[in-house]
């Protein structure tokens, strides 16, 4: 059973999976060679020392495997060390990513079930069959199952880009008959397939980072490219409609200094741009009151990237005098 | 019967209601006094001469004024001209502003009680009577059914600005439920006061322009007072919550560089902002497509506030194979 | 007599008051409750610990708030420390807000007098009652005594608000003969009234910090309603120069960009905002000066709010060759 | 006696001084060469033509050459026309700038004394005689009496430069005193050698334009050379006095995207950067609300450089109400 | 033979080709229909009026057809007009676009040539065959022949993607060896394949305008896919190469702010961006020199885009005290 | 011999050379005076501590400082420190800079012959003469030698300003010739003088930083300066040459933003600007790469001046596909 970093506490004995964040090798004073480890899952990372048979482990395994780790806890200078005697390398299929990555409260087949049938409302044939080509590969369904969103910003965690995927989806069906003359079929396939090339753009298996691809190209680029290689296996899917769909994509960001490599120039771009906007800045915001506001704050701490902190009502005013929404 | 500007051709004898856009002075080549007019409705626009009795006239009326005119119709260098035999100011009381100003489609009474009747959602005590008390006060409904939204961007039109108010508070009830924990009462009584304050940006009797307290002081600040009177009227209304009312008014442009005095710092504050973008956006632009894209164009002309052209999707080929929404 | 807190000498027994900066439970390694503190004055401040009798001191005050303390100075790994005995809450009347926050060398009773005479040179009747109802007002003027300019950029001191008042003030009178057609009246009220929400935007009696209020509205809103309270007050105040005055508050800061809800629209606005920008910034750079040249160096460190460094000319040299002025 | 253009109606005989604005050769439909002139002064334009004798005249004179015209204005569809039957090119000194350019309405003598008066005031020897240099050569002293400060934006006409340059050494002399330590000397030869060098970055005998130089190489530097060499004239000019007057010159605009080649980085930089611009903002503004307030209207036209437009309270009731101040 | 529209005279009768720029049907004062063209090519444009026949004609042609035209030139209203009595459509193939267009000064084939050659020095094999794809490829190389760099800024004219591009490919050339270690091969790609999807984001048979793919893609992307698709051609195209080429296409406008999607992350692609850059700013700039500097003047009128004007040293001056270089 | 900062082992007798980075005096816990001190040298830093004689030592050398230090490396806290027995000041001259202080690895007189060399292509003789008389000026040449370029971002070394300003030249003559009427004189001029101020604007004989007139003026002014004192040895030197080449020294940055004084307006000009920017570019990021890719990585850590990361290919895979370029 999986011991987590931050459960440890001097003395244990310690015999669990870890990633290997860092990995230096030194010597100690009396000369001898010993092997630094920062060893991390979800909720924490401790330091590990190997201080015997360094020769045998030290090609072992290497930075960003999973390892399985048998040693004890001891105090060093007020940090806890794990003395470590025993390490191996473990297999990525034998162990569950939710032990080492934050991964989605949600149900992921449950979630994608739901995706396929927002697909149903598509009547467009072309559009539908496309969509379909996307369910029907398994190995994209793999791998969108369980990437992230983004690295830190909103949904960064596994399952993070489908089920922001499906919230745009759901939002794009709450609002579309809002407004007269609007394309249903092209906002429900641009929300499906907005942020398509997230799926190579970061690296998520070891730890949430940015793929070679993913920086030099874009998760844009990678999406228009997935997006081709699809339309080329259908026979005849017009150019027109094609040019749209890639529109959309490459419009979802909304400005320039966003990062989109066009404004959205049809009505369904600029509306699939604000609410994907809405549920990234929302979701990510959320994510962001769940650790950082101090307690008995009613500020969190400051936001970064955002530039300014938020303020949480006090929720026991609220309770008493307002309706608080249950999520639907 | 009203006869509108663009209807007149030459040799026409014209008796009709016109608005005074322009009056200038002038003298003939053989020293008389003449009078120079502009003469406009919601249709067009016709120039005026009056080259008889110039000093009866002279005083009877004065630009932005309603008044009723006598003439013929006749061409002089290409251009149609109005000679008048007679005019005289009339009273706004007795004309229909529609006839001079473009107006909502929409019903303007039925508008008003499907925002009171999403009033009724609130159940905070306080907030609700906050809303019952702009609904009662007779002259703040007068003005807020048929102020614009804006002088150009979007909903510029007579009844613009509650038909916006209620396409935003229509919004907040169809996402609201999208996102766990928020506040529906902030929502709906941000939605429905954002905007408080248009009522007196904007003079709207005459023409769309701002008014002098509108640019000297700007909608945000000028719905903060009104809200503020309000909220005085009320016995122990809770000052977080009037704070909290207030910061939305003041942060739904978003950004400063849009003019938001501050950013959206509760998680409602940020919807709002959202919600209220996309319809203003959406709204905007639908309004400039019906009269910006060149017949045989997919392409409307270059949208100078926004940068950019918008492209309009062949309709035709969209009826055959899509499924476009009728506006629910 | 107060004790400073950088005074305190290792084996010093210590009795004096403190502020609460820090209070956190912990348990020492046999297993036994103690309390880290720390504790700050006005020129330092000093780590404690409470190792005796925690569940007799735990609950008896809290972070933020004034406290005597008795106990002794240790030094703890090179750090002194004060271990310690007793400790008790006290009343915030009893003491010396100067001993714990900076505050202005000025006399303040001198600063509101003079404040009150420049006040005299208002003419118009409405504008001058308008002066006078602050000055009537006791509450206002209490907090407009000890109020902070800023949290930090200039005059962040105690009393530094009625500073910087009179110091615009001193300017719009030395100035405002120097161009023609200004209006006095107006340029005094709005010296006067422009940072009047400070009063209310900061917190200043445990930190110098935002108020609640502050961060969610600003001190321009803050100030517009302290002004239209006291304006309704008065009986046939004319609108158009209510609007004026509110103006004025609403565009000293210039520009956008740098929190302004309104250009300057009139002269007087113009004015107002260049005479309080270079008071800011000058005091501001001469509070920054005062700590912030390396002895021995003719440059300041980095400033990083406005992202540069600035230059102290060698005085001696001055001194022999040119002609500084002693403030007026 | 000169006759402006402006005054001139139709059948009058004309016999004035005028600037060539525009000078165009044509062929009339009789295939007869013509010349076809714009001819100007301070308060207007009017067409020329020369009908008649046209080899004798065409190289009698250039575009932006004084010339003396005699001619008889007609009316030729609508627009007024002055046929031409003799015209001669006229010596720029023989005439009186005055007519042709708008000018200071101050005495000019009268400025230049006063600057002087406010040069006593340094007492640092070096200073002192860098600006005697200035004001004891000629050359410089007979551009600078003309020059503009600008080509339009403020104090655009000939004498501005030396009004705006008096006004701003006046504004120092209000304000030094106000804050302590300050350096009278350096901030009064700032104040007076801040814009030097737009005595040859505009061209203003024929049109206000830039000069080559001026274009190429900016006022700033053009100032920096023109201190430079007088600097090189005084035996043992402090080399770290001289950088400081450099410095004020090169960050009088204060931001880099003002123009500034530096930011303020002494006291007396940011203080001289503070009322330059205040004098220049100032003093464009009410030189724009002269001609650009339509009668009957309390709003300026449109400024396109400061992208605004500015109210103008109804002086009627200020004047009842209100101290206006009277320019000291 | 053609007659150019700028060397028609009154009273010509004309024969030749012309575009239609515009085409609208009109009714004369006496009932009578009538159509009014604007009839263009490289040189000019010229009115065109179809008084007779109308039926017949107005279905024969369309705006931006070319048509062989008939008629004869008349003077109305000072402006020349040609009244046509016979028009007809003429195909495209049949006549030279050069004589619609401006067209680059160089040798088409010349040019081509050259860019094979210079293909020559890539040795990476997948490199290399993918540039032969594109010479080998005729419908592609037909385009590249012809289209313009831009619309307006560099270029613009026919043939002008292909010397941008031969120049481009040349300065790399020049500058690969002055720096130690670049890629040569990645850099000659980079510069031959950088504006690849111009070929389709400009429409430029009829006039120089943007596609709707053009606008609703841009080149980059376009570009992108052309690529995507040779590639795919090719068996083994190492997935690592591939990303670098696009990586170069995707960043060659360096920031984002310029349209760029991605900066550059390679050397290469820092390289590829300047030269491209200055390539583009040169000749934009020596292309407006040609026409935009008055006579007699060394300044340039103004320069929109580039928001400044440039100088023009006196030529005469130079050629006697310097060497100007010609051409390689 | 130098004995590096890096290399000190613990227990070594130490006896070198060292710079003093920071001296600062304390007292130990028996009240005996030490000092403490940090030298560096090119290669690394280590602590210095003098415990006896203190009162002989603290005025025999100060802070940048260049010192003869005898001593025994120790082991204090984990960190290694030297016990100075004996120390004194050594004059700069007797030493090695480039010990000190990282340094260009080309020769420097080599450089220098090559830009002689280059001078020889300007052909006007003005330009000819004035490049002259920089290389006839030996205390020009002596600095000009040693300088580096920038304090951090490209050619931060001693002799970088020479190696920057040879490959400038050299990109100037390699590209002169792609475009044609090019004024080389103009271009190689311009080259040579680009960065000429920054000789005085870094002080670097005891660490690189700015010099108070570097700071105040800018490299930019200093070197207008340069150039005029020598222009003024010149006895007919042209204005309008002069004004072009000061020109060529004020745009070179480009733009505003990036520090330019004045836009290239010019086409030499925008061709400096250009080769410079991608010289400082390209050799800076060079720079970067040499320390800056964590080994087994491909990717730069974050350059935080252009806010991004960098990417190397793989060598070795390049090795073997590409033909990769050794310098010229």
């Amino acid at each position: 059973m999986k011991i987590f970093a931050n459960e440890i506490k001097e003395n244990d004995d310690v015999d669990s999976l870890f990633l290997v964040k860092d990995k230096v090798s030194g010597v100690t004073k009396n000369g001898n060679p010993y092997l630094k480890l920062k060893l991390g899952d979800r909720l924490g990372e401790i330091e590990g020392r190997i201080w015997n048979s360094v020769d045998l482990f030290i090609e072992a395994f290497q930075k960003e495997d999973f390892v399985s780790v048998k040693g004890k806890a001891v105090s060093y200078q007020d940090h806890l060390q794990l003395n470590i005697g025993y390490i191996k390398k473990v297999d990525e299929e034998t162990l569950s990513l939710s032990d080492f990555f934050p991964v989605t409260e949600k149900d992921v087949d449950q979630m994608v079930r739901a995706l396929i049938e927002i697909s149903q409302e598509v009547k467009e044939p072309h559009l539908s069959q496309l969509l379909h080509l996307f369910w029907e590969d398994p190995s994209f369904l793999e791998r969108f199952k369980i990437a992230p969103a983004s690295k830190q910003l909103h949904h960064a965690y596994l399952g993070g880009l489908l089920e922001h995927t499906l919230s745009v989806a759901q939002l794009v069906l709450k609002n579309v008959d809002h407004y007269k003359g609007l394309n249903l079929d092209l906002l429900v396939v641009g929300a499906i397939l907005h942020d398509l090339g997230k799926v190579y753009e970061l690296s998520y298996h070891r730890a949430f980072d940015y793929s070679d691809e993913g920086r030099l190209l874009g998760h844009i680029i990678l999406g228009i490219e997935m997006l081709e290689a699809k339309i080329n296996q259908l026979a005849d899917f017009p150019k027109d409609l094609s040019t749209l769909v890639k529109h959309l994509l490459l419009s979802h960001h909304g400005q320039y200094i966003w990062g989109s490599h066009k404004k959205p120039m049809i009505l369904e771009a600029v509306i699939l741009h604000h609410l994907d906007d809405m549920d990234a800045k929302v979701s990510g915001i959320q994510q962001f009151l769940r650790t950082k506001v101090p307690e008995g704050s009613r500020w969190s701490s400051y936001h970064p990237l955002l530039d300014q902190s938020f303020y949480v009502p006090s929720p026991k005013q609220e309770e008493e005098q307002s309706n608080i929404i249950e999520e639907s």
